[in-house]
């Protein structure tokens, strides 16, 4: 709780002097004012949370949460929870779709064991287990308070020791069987938005099982009827230990004044949590793409953040995040790169 | 018109057998089936354009056509025709918006002089004048059939050159004050969709000046009242040397089976000519952004293809498409370096 404590009171938000600045460049570009549009927000968001007129994004890496869900025991996901432990290691060994996607944009992989339920062997996977994956939500909490803590602490440093070695840019995924139910569990308790309008096929239930899903998540709200007002008590009792640590990754890096990239559906719950427990955070996340996932438009209007790419991935595993590193290293670029009319030797176009 | 005519007779769809194959594989990677999305979908057109299981697009190029266009005399946009040659030699030094994304993207930028009004005096913009400038269609013929037709010539010999020396993934560009005139003139006659609903602010012009800019493309489509069934005649009459240079890349991009990516409003005309005049055409371009320019959401439709990025930008140069050279290397790297259920030894999720 120290951990948690201590990083939340560092965080202030964006430097609007430098924005201020960084705007003023911006409109004086050799370019019609504004026509570089999300772009050119972006670049001063940037230039906002580092304090730098020319902010540098070069090394990034993609922190991936891994972790199991007790739930999947009601038949919740079309995939046995044992692909979690699977693909943990795929996404390590840089074989899975995130992993390549993560390779073009020369960003690194760290894979954390932050609540994988078994034994995972492999050396390029970040130990750091809580518990050998949450409980059945449909019949009791995910977890304990304190076990959503030390997740969301395990989360802020893994996320600080990327920042000390010098990484610029970080981007949140997840794996886990059963995520999409955790999290949409999670998103009708913040939003008040019945389960039923927002549980989708996660990954590939079938159709005629989504009215059992919708249950299962209904089931999992009334038997540990959170307090829709404490951020801490719904991710315990309704989340993951994949959300916590996503949550702790943003809390660190809105700390550490790094600019986060929020993937789809489960990061973005992750994130309306992690605003949940200090809204600043909200000015460090940089979205990427519209999930393919029925909740995802909710919860990206919930957290106030509008999708940049739209090509229906509903992966996980930070595939979309990823995907977005290159539109911020053109951000990063056009604040570097460009020249203004003065610079120019001619008048405003 | 023999260049045009042989590289026409070149243009083949895409290699059906090569995409079942790379389809058949795509649902066999390690991720749900269909969970990538529009990657997968772009990565299989890439597999039937090149013929290539795992398309190589590594060697990327930008190129852009520039050129004046004689209606500005009618006060259709907010800055001087003589922004063209100044942005042309900005574009070309790499100081300009496109020329810092591209950079990112590792790709070269392609400058062409096809028709500025005034002698562009930088080696490093490729000489390809057709004339100074086309005439105000408000007033009468952007240019002769025979200079359309050069044009779209000059854009399919700069493309093959490009395409001898390596380049494997091409993006249309263009620089021109007056060309989103042009562009909705053109638009309105292929789409039947009166200008008013279609004419935008270009580069910032005023609100209160766009009635006149509707204004000035009724009298040219009026004046000039081209064959709406005759592509040639409607770029002749009412488009400008940027649109024909863009549609003659994307013929030989096509003839050359190399996948051109199209930018935002102006490029998405040219493309709806390249296509008028030889159909499958459509099959080698991908799409990239949605232009903010208020014709651009008509234009995608009638083209068919859906945009990618939503950025707000209406910046033209290329910007968009060579912000999405990113997703194409994504697109490209699932198939390369992702493995298959079978290779991971386990069975499908």
């Amino acid at each position: 709780m120290e951990l948690l404590k201590s990083t939340i009171e560092k965080i202030k938000g964006l430097d609007e002097t430098t924005m201020t600045g960084a705007k003023d460049r911006m409109d004086n570009l050799i370019k019609p004012v504004g026509s570089l549009g999300r772009l050119e927000e972006l670049a001063v968001q940037l230039s906002g949370i580092t304090s730098n007129m020319h902010p540098d994004v070069k090394k990034k890496a993609v922190i991936v949460m891994s972790a199991d869900n007790g739930v999947c025991c009601e038949g919740v996901a079309a995939a046995p929870p044992v692909v979690t432990l699977m693909m943990t290691n795929h996404i390590a060994n840089g074989v899975s779709g995130m992993a390549s996607i993560a390779k073009t944009a020369g960003a690194g992989v760290v894979v954390v064991d932050i609540g994988v339920d078994g034994d995972v062997q492999n050396e390029k996977v970040v130990a750091r287990k809580v518990r050998y994956g949450t409980g059945n939500i449909a019949e009791g909490p995910a977890m304990t308070r304190e076990e959503a803590i030390k997740g969301i602490e395990v989360g802020i440093e893994v996320a600080s020791e990327q920042i000390k070695n010098g990484v610029k840019l970080i981007a949140t995924g997840e794996m886990g069987i059963g995520n999409t139910t955790t999290s949409t569990a999670v998103l009708s308790v913040l939003s008040g938005v019945h389960p039923s309008e927002i549980t989708g096929v996660g990954a590939n239930l079938p159709g005629d099982k989504i009215a059992h899903k919708v249950e299962v998540i209904q089931k999992a709200i009334a038997v540990n009827n959170p307090d829709r007002n404490d951020p801490l008590d719904i991710l315990s009792k309704l989340g993951g230990l994949d959300i916590a640590g996503m949550a702790g990754i943003m809390l660190s890096c809105a700390a550490s004044r790094i600019p986060c990239v929020v993937d789809g559906y489960i990061s973005t719950v992750a994130a309306l949590l992690a605003c949940r427990i200090c809204p600043d955070v909200k000015d460090f996340l940089i979205p990427s793409h519209a999930s393919f996932e029925k909740g995802s438009v909710l919860a990206a209007e919930l957290l106030g953040l509008r999708p940049m790419l739209h090509m229906d991935m509903r992966l996980g595993e930070g595939s979309g995040a990823a995907l977005a590193f290159g539109i911020i290293d053109a951000a990063a670029a056009i604040s570097k790169d460009m020249i203004t009319f003065a610079e120019a030797g001619i008048g405003t176009v």
